[in-house]
């Protein structure tokens, strides 16, 4: 898997193409870090963007849905979609307001769903469990045949994307290192607050280990 | 600004219509808080979608972008546009795979972009400034007349929006509350670490005062 992420005129970066990263592990890191993705398509001439979880495995992004929602339905339908994942890292304090910016890693993928089923399917479903916490499936009730018909989920290739990153500091223009004001950076990230047993637990159970990854 | 939501046909929800919510106040307590907006649009067929800052000022969200973006010049040009924000507030582990949520609130923006010039356009980048730290436009050089040029600026009404909310704890099948594993709520949000000051800094420059509100 460490094969360049392909370049098409479309997934060429137009705009400050030295945030450009090639590296298709990088992609896989984020996406595999993200919970959720923008999905945009069109329906009618109208974009739309839903977000959604997502889970990878290998070089697909998995879906899932409600057999009865939009996105299912567009996207099944093969439609041209495209896939966001967006993870803010921090927040760019320049002496201009012009060079305020944020640090980020964003992916766009373009593709075509394409739905899945059988033993695809619940490999995905499962993947899509165990990133909410690692070990999860085998420690929860599986779907019943009625869950998984109301249940669709879609594949995504990897094989048109593009990744985008933005680290480090603040970039000012030379004359204005003599002003006075604060720069630097505010680092961001997702945090996990304490567990929320819910009410109706059995008395003395634990909470799973996969949740402790989350406590970072 | 207590009317209610608009509700359209293409606003309003077809899956789990319960999770809508009709309040504009709620609305714009989303767009306050999200730092980043995911704006879909349509480019010779294929949907994009971008992530990029956004600034709320009464009914209009304010984007900014280089003259030289294709988000910015597309939507300059009318066309129509999704701007999707979305808060991931935790996640939901119930008895079984099927009922596995997240708590969420996700604003969906139906419109067209209209650019801005002139008072207006100074003003939402104030309005985009101050979201990163309150107080911080009047710390900073303000931009340039070619700062100006090199930047556009664009509105979009908050006319056609819906707002999606899932809060509280999972909802399992009847049957599956006798299941021994631990089920709940893990609480997510975006957390700030420490400042770091960039290595030009003045000696003495204090972090402004506006940074503090991150650290929740």
């Amino acid at each position: 898997m460490s094969t360049p992420l392909s370049s098409t005129p479309r997934t060429t970066l137009r705009r400050l193409p030295q945030r450009a990263v090639g590296e298709r592990t990088e992609l896989h890191a984020l996406l595999d870090e993200a919970l959720v993705v923008h999905v945009g398509f069109v329906d009618q001439g109208q974009p739309f963007v839903i977000p959604t979880l997502l889970a990878r495995r290998g070089e697909q992004v998995y879906l899932h849905g409600s057999a009865r929602s939009r996105l299912i339905e567009v996207l099944a339908g093969g439609a041209p979609c495209c896939l966001t994942v967006t993870a803010l890292d921090g927040l760019v304090l320049a002496r201009s307001a012009f060079h305020h910016s944020v640090n980020y890693r964003s992916a766009v993928i373009l593709g075509r769903g394409r739905e899945v089923e059988g033993q695809e399917k619940l490999a995905a479903l499962e993947a899509l469990v165990e990133r909410v916490s690692a070990g999860r499936w085998a420690e929860v009730r599986p779907p019943n045949p009625t869950e998984l018909l109301a249940t669709r989920v879609l594949a995504v290739s990897l094989d048109e994307a593009s990744l985008k990153v933005r680290s480090g500091p603040a970039k000012d223009d030379e004359e204005d290192y003599e002003l006075a004001c604060w720069a630097g950076v505010l680092p961001l990230r997702t945090a996990a607050g304490e567990p929320q047993p819910d009410e109706r637990l059995r008395p003395g159970t634990r909470v799973p280990p996969g949740l402790a990854a989350w406590a970072r």
